[in-house]
Parts: structure tokens; C-alpha cells; sequence
């Protein structure tokens, strides 16, 4: 076993992969609580006053780093992990983007694009500012939560997997509990890559990107891996708001969702006078993705649902 | 033109494919209400004391069947139709089945089955006593609503459109607004399909259907015909719980889904031990398909978000 650390102390080392044969940072006991210092999606690449060019020239083996990982003493392969938020305090700053080669209309954005935001968590305080008309309520989640996959070699950080990892649920908030898979012995648990708000879809590929101060407790549950992870959500993540839904109609849920998006950029556009980037960003932070149905044969329904005070007037009768 | 009726009546014709060429049983002006008296999705085939026996035998032509078509005066294709549904009256009585081929999980549920439901919308009232375990609270919303489609002949009523249809978008409820874009001159609005409750995605395939009393404004947006239908929520159809969220991890957001609500459907029937069918049923009236990340490529999440009090134990940690 490599060294332990004190219990429940500040942990920030972090990694880029998913790997059974990295090093734990700390072992742990079935109940302990950590605390991590995550470091926001580009890994230091970006700050406050970074630049659209500063996207262009990001190094992609960089991004997306959790801390961890730890060993959970008991976890074993079969067992679930039960992973309880605490707490997550944010960063004061975020930075959101459009990077060439990502997100749903990865196709029709091809032109890197950052929009750098204050993050103002005070009580009370103005969440974040996107826009010069468009403040958004802080709604703080864990983008990237998981253990090690028990396939050897290293694993990209990007996709999730049945072991959890970049899943951006946006419901993993404080108060929520994620159950994970254990696949191998002491689980090797990380997390990080912190929204201060994110949309169902998370469509243009990135939340408010922040860096956060993280609190879980960690609790093995044996013999209960779940098939995938799960996610017991908090009352503190539901949007109490009325939406207007845009829809995507059709025969395959990826381009219905595309369309929804489409559709929703587009009355951004006409009715704000937002820029199209501006838009399409402004939905990765602020817009659910649904599936309204899945069952009328041969088309389907995702509705993109924003926020209405985004578009209090359409369709002005 | 046909024979126009009084503005305002009861209206209960329906038809059951869209058609361009069918004669409207109405002609109304713009900011008009219209009142109809919808027929349950079976078409009166199924009733209070109905079997799964005859689910084996139902006559597919006569599903669905929808109220209208209604001739708006002055509409004309590149308008808008707002729809602003003012009431949802339900029938005291509902029904929900796995119909062989039909469902998310067809493959998986092949045999016939149905539940039938009181529907108790009294205030305070019981709401749909599905299970003798489990009571659901009503979310009145209409099912399928729509215009002719351009395209001259027959359309199946089953698949949503361009032109709205079978949408089963579950926030169009009392309070809710639908914009439609107008396909042909009068446009030739109809509407059916009502649910007492229903989860996104009706994974199953049904709601629980029941007859209802609809009232309905109709308003034309000169010019303003959205690319696909978009629909403006209230408030009254928030869902406000936590959920216990399955996961869907992979490359196609179906088999996401499919794994999501298999994953639910198993979670049901080993914590409650309800049966396989009924979990299924279960899911498609109460659980909400979301889309929770479409961007890390190659793998989305897809989550089916169950009521926690339907699991309120798991992971029993």
C-alpha cells in the first residue's frame, strides 16, 4: 500500500486518467469524510483574463482533472460505493466556452469562443453575471464523480463509463448522494471538474467551470453495485421556474436534440439579440434537456426547456 | 367551405388519422375558445371493467382518436397557432397497458397487460390509485395536439410532426400555451390523447388515458410559425420531489434510455417487489426521461428520474 495521508485534510493532487495502477492520495475508512480542493476543467490554463485564443491553443491532455485517487479500506469489486455531497464552496471566478470539436452543435460552432464570469456565492449574492443581461442563480455541481474501471491501462477522463466519471449530472449538488459501482479493490474514488450551474445536456460542452472546495463522505455498501451509477437528488437542485420548450421531432433522439438546441439558439437570437455563440453557451448553463417521449413510432420528442425569463415575450399574442 | 357550428360548443367528433382534405367540424375566429369532450386513447374499446385480454385483441385504426379538425379564420401556413389550454376536465376512470410492439422496452415486455384506475379529481381528492402501494397526484396534460400537415393524404395519428400531433409532451396542462406552426389555410386543429399523469419519455407507452373535458383558446401569430412546435409551461406542472436517477451510460441516447429505465424498473421490483409489468407501468406515469450530458464524447448520459418516496430505502446505507 503506498502512504497514507491524515483523514479528512485538504487533498488537491489530481490526475487526468482513469487508472487501477495510480497511487491512492489517501486510504480511507467506510464513513470518513474528505475534503478536495478541485481545480476547474482546463487545469490551470485559464484564468479570469483569459482570451478566446487562449481556447484555441488549450492542450486537450490537460483538461478535466479530479483529485483523488482514494482508497476506500473494505470496497471491494461487487460492492457499491455511496458517495455523499456535503458541501461544495466555489471559486469567484468561472469561465464557460466553446471549444473547436465539442458539444452538440460541435458542427455549426467551429470557431473557439470564452466567456470568463464572477462567481459571487455570498449570501444573497448575484450568482453569476454571463451576460450584461443575464444573471444566472449559482446551482453548484460535481461534473466528474467515479472509481477506477477494472480494465487496466489508463482511461481518458472524458466519457463517463459504467464507473461513473464525467457523468455532468447537474443534480450532484450539496445534499445530493451518487451510488457508484466499486470495480476494484478500494474503489480508487476521484472527482472534480465543478459547475457553478449546468443545463440538462450541457449542450455546447461546458458549465460556469470552476474551481471548489468539495466535501463527501465515503461509504461502502457491500454486495450492492448498482448496474450504473445512481443519483439520489436533493431538493436544492430542482428548477422552480416556468420554461419555454423548444422541441426536436424525429426519428433519432441526437438529432432531435439537436434540432431543440437549434431552435432554441435561433429565438435567443431574434428575441435577445444575443449573439449565436452567446446563445448557445447561455443553454449549457440554463436549458434542460428532456425526452418527452420515446414510444410514439417512428419519431420522438426532446424538448430543450428554457428558462422563461430568458424569453418572457415570444410569441408576443 | 363546411357547415360552420356555433363558436364555443361542446365539440366530441374526432378522427383518427391527420388529413388535410377531412371537412372541420368548426370554423372559429382568432381568441376564440373551443370546448371538447375527448374520448380515452382506445376509442371506447377499453373500459372500467376491460382485461388484458382484450389489449390482445384491440383494433390499432381506432386509437388515438383525436377532437376536431377546427378552421381558424385568417390562419394560413407561416403562422403561428398559439394554443393556450385553459382546463382539463378528467373522467373518472383511467387506463394503462404494455401493448405488444409498442413501448420502449417492446422487446422485453411482450405479453399484453392492462391496469385500470379509478381517477378521483376531487379537490383533495386521491388522485389515480394505480397500485394498492402506491397512489399518484394528477397532472392533467393532453396528449396529442396538432394541425394538418401540409402534405396532401392520410397521416398516421401515432407519430408526432413538424405540425405537433402526438407530442405527449406532459407539461401541456391546464395553464400551459403550444405554438404551433400553421400547415395548411384554417390550419385544422385538433386535440386528444388526455393523461391523468404521465412521466417523460411514457416509457411504456401509455399514460393512464382517460376521456376528459378540454377547453382551449385559439390564437393566430401572423407570420410567426416556429420551426417545430414550442410549448410555454406553468407552474402547476413542476414536479416538485427528489428522485432517486437511474443512469443510461453509452453512445446512443434509445439504448440510454433503454438501460435507464430497465435499471428502474429492476430497482422497483427488488425493493417493492413490484412485478416486472407494473414497475414498467410505474415508470412510464411517474419517472421523468432526462437528458443529463450529451457532449462527452463518445459516451451520453441519459437519467430516469423515479419519485425517491416510490424508493425510499435504497441503497440502505
Amino acid at each position: 500500500m503506498p502512504l497514507p495521508r491524515p483523514r479528512g485534510t485538504h487533498v488537491s493532487a489530481s490526475h487526468t486518467v482513469w487508472d487501477r495502477a495510480l497511487d491512492p492520495v489517501a486510504v480511507v475508512r467506510s464513513g470518513d469524510e474528505v475534503e478536495v480542493l478541485t481545480q476547474e476543467a482546463s487545469g490551470g490554463q485559464l484564468g479570469p483574463g483569459s482570451t478566446a485564443a487562449d481556447i484555441a491553443v488549450l492542450d486537450l491532455r490537460r483538461i478535466n482533472p479530479v483529485v483523488g485517487p482514494f482508497f476506500v479500506e473494505g470496497a471491494r469489486p461487487g460492492d457499491a460505493l455511496v458517495v455523499d455531497v456535503l458541501s461544495v464552496d466555489l471559486d469567484t471566478w468561472g469561465w464557460s466556452a466553446l471549444i473547436p470539436g465539442f458539444g452538440l452543435l460541435a458542427d455549426e460552432f467551429p470557431e473557439p469562443y470564452l466567456r470568463t464570469s464572477a462567481v459571487d456565492s455570498t449570501p444573497g449574492g448575484g450568482g453569476v453575471q454571463l451576460l450584461p443581461d443575464v444573471v444566472l442563480p449559482l446551482a453548484p455541481m460535481v461534473g466528474t464523480i467515479g472509481v477506477a474501471p477494472p480494465e487496466p491501462g489508463p482511461h481518458s477522463v472524458v466519457p463517463p463509463r459504467r464507473w461513473g466519471g464525467n457523468l455532468d449530472i447537474r443534480d450532484v449538488g450539496p445534499g445530493a448522494r451518487v451510488v457508484l459501482p466499486v470495480g476494484v479493490e478500494g474503489g480508487l474514488f476521484s472527482l472534480g471538474d465543478v459547475h457553478a450551474v449546468m443545463g440538462d445536456g450541457e449542450v455546447c460542452g461546458t458549465g460556469v467551470e470552476t474551481s471548489a472546495l468539495v466535501r463527501v463522505r465515503l461509504t461502502v455498501a457491500p454486495g450492492r453495485a448498482p448496474a450504473s451509477p445512481v443519483v439520489v437528488t436533493d431538493l436544492r437542485t430542482l428548477r422552480l421556474e416556468t420554461t419555454l420548450a423548444t422541441t426536436g421531432v424525429g426519428d433519432d433522439l441526437l438529432e432531435c436534440s439537436r434540432d431543440a438546441v437549434r431552435q432554441a439558439v435561433d429565438l435567443l437570437v431574434e428575441e435577445r439579440g444575443t449573439s449565436r455563440e452567446d446563445a448557445y453557451l447561455l443553454l449549457s448553463l440554463a436549458a434542460d434537456l428532456r425526452v418527452s417521449e420515446v414510444v410514439d413510432a417512428p419519431h420522438w420528442v426532446v424538448t430543450c426547456h428554457v428558462p422563461r425569463r430568458l424569453l418572457p415575450g415570444w410569441p408576443h399574442v
